[in-house]
């Protein structure tokens, strides 16, 4: 698989651009005072289906030759990657099919119906999303877009820090969630074609740290079972997006546990007005546990999806 | 009092520029095709402080000579006004004093105090809320500004409209909320200048419909006893406001009742993914109401506010 370059980020951003939202990057002053740093949240929780993922997707889907575009496109996903993967399909007229692990988030099984996907479930392991991903394809001929581990995706959500970064060419750091790392990679890639240098951290759940273990280690960890509450961050990090983290030598990942993440997301609920799911919040609750990293600096976070139900579990922890 | 003019609208859009955030003005295809028009939703919400009203605040703010602006400003507000007043008061280094009704939504008690401003409780009447303030302007000398019939104020508010109208030229329609109607006065202004017309309706909380009978009677109604969820438009609409009203000849109020209000406000939480109002969701719950009015136009709704408690009765309103 071929390591994508910064370029292929400006020509992802040129092919994307009819078909994602170009989203605000908002200040919140009251986020600034509690955090102790300028915090700019660069808002895809905004952006259409509810995730940055549609800029991977459409990235991918777009870049299809019509031959390769004719028989559809098949994904597996927790959520977000599906319901963007089934509207980049939707914007180009080909099928799309998506294999969901079945304690998926109701939510987020809504919305990939909704956006014109075929939800396929399978077992909640990376194993059974494989194999039964591999079945539709070999039966359908679809293409597979997988969620992360993929050159035209990861180019595709460079974009969100590309756009940041031309929003607010002053940033000192940019903080993304990793889970499978399509985002880190991409964010990596948008920042190492800046002129000014720029500082990126990844945010992970304590319980789903495999990028961290992997980063220690300097070898991908596989074996990590995920144990946490931000269900789009569950899915094990990619060998090619690991391989880019070495290559753009990323050093930090912070790893924050559930109740940080809670206590996070119900701070930005409060002090923002936007529904944002636990998987964004780690990159505020990285903020507040490290304020030796972040301190006083300007700090670019990517907030990455709306997608969460609301459901007694959800509005227990961010009720007042 | 004199009677705003539209280049008070373009005057108040370059003084509190450096103060207020050009929102964005977002679309969620999914509401289109429940709306059955193109929706286009202007984010006051996330707005500073919360809500458009920083706009008429920051204008009646900095149009203060020093002198006037010395002993600071005073207002009564049921909460919104009083934090962008708060707000506004700050970006100015003077004082500014709150009256609230003592039921006020504690989200909105707590957010004028975070903006710095000092609160004073009165009973909830709008008698009790002008006593009070007028003692208070009495013994301090503060300048008042009233939340909405006000001349600074109309024009300040109407620079939400003037920039949707920039950032979407060819809209056919306004849909605002009226409580007191600064924002139904100020949006009726920004309107009158455009080259394309564009038709501008109210949306009114059936409990608190004194706008529409007074509209109806041609003359202001002051005896409505508000019973609404829509916290935001339990003001009586103000006089110089219902004179505007007329004079734009102001022909479209929906009146809709808060079960329609409770469910447009869980519709705009789940496909916008932002925290909003009951009084923001009038404007769509009149959209869904009214079809025929608005059925296949371009509608900006102006999204008033993000401000509403995240406890168990709102929770229980939007919960899935």
């Amino acid at each position: 698989m071929d390591t994508p370059e910064f370029d292929q980020v400006i020509q992802a951003a040129r092919r994307i651009r009819p078909f994602v939202r170009r989203t605000p990057l908002l200040d919140f002053p009251s986020l600034d005072d509690i955090a102790g740093c300028r915090v700019l949240l660069k808002c895809e929780n905004l952006q259409y289906g509810g995730a940055f993922k549609l800029r991977g997707a459409t990235n991918a889907v777009q870049a299809l030759t019509e031959a390769e575009a004719a028989a559809g496109v098949a994904t597996h996903s927790s959520g977000n990657h599906g319901t963007a993967l089934s509207l980049a399909a939707k914007a180009r007229n080909i099928p799309c099919t998506v294999v969901m692990p079945d304690n998926s988030v109701k939510s987020k099984i809504a919305n990939v119906r909704e956006a014109g996907g075929t939800v396929v479930f399978c077992a909640p392991t990376q194993a059974a999303r494989e194999q039964t991903l591999h079945e539709i394809a070999t039966e359908s001929g679809a293409v597979v877009i997988p969620p992360y581990d993929h050159a035209m995706v990861i180019s595709g959500q460079g974009t969100a820090a590309l756009e940041m970064l031309e929003q607010s060419p002053d940033l000192d750091m940019i903080v993304v969630p990793i889970g499978g790392g399509g985002l880190m990679a991409g964010t990596l890639l948008a920042a190492s074609g800046q002129e000014n240098p720029v500082t990126v951290v990844g945010a992970e759940p304590a319980g789903a740290d495999d990028a961290l273990q992997s980063l220690q280690r300097r070898e991908r960890v596989v074996d990590v079972v995920p144990n946490t509450i931000s269900d789009g961050l569950r899915a094990t990090i990619g060998e090619l997006n690991f391989a880019m983290f070495l290559e753009h030598r990323l050093e930090h990942i912070v790893a924050v546990d559930d109740d940080a993440t809670s206590a996070a997301m119900a701070l930005l609920w409060r002090h923002t007005g936007m529904i944002i799911e636990p998987s964004s919040a780690t990159v505020v609750a990285a903020l507040l546990a490290e304020p030796e990293l972040f301190g006083g600096r300007k700090v670019g976070c990517i907030i990455t999806g709306r997608n969460v139900d609301l459901d007694a579990e959800t509005l227990a922890r961010v009720a007042s």
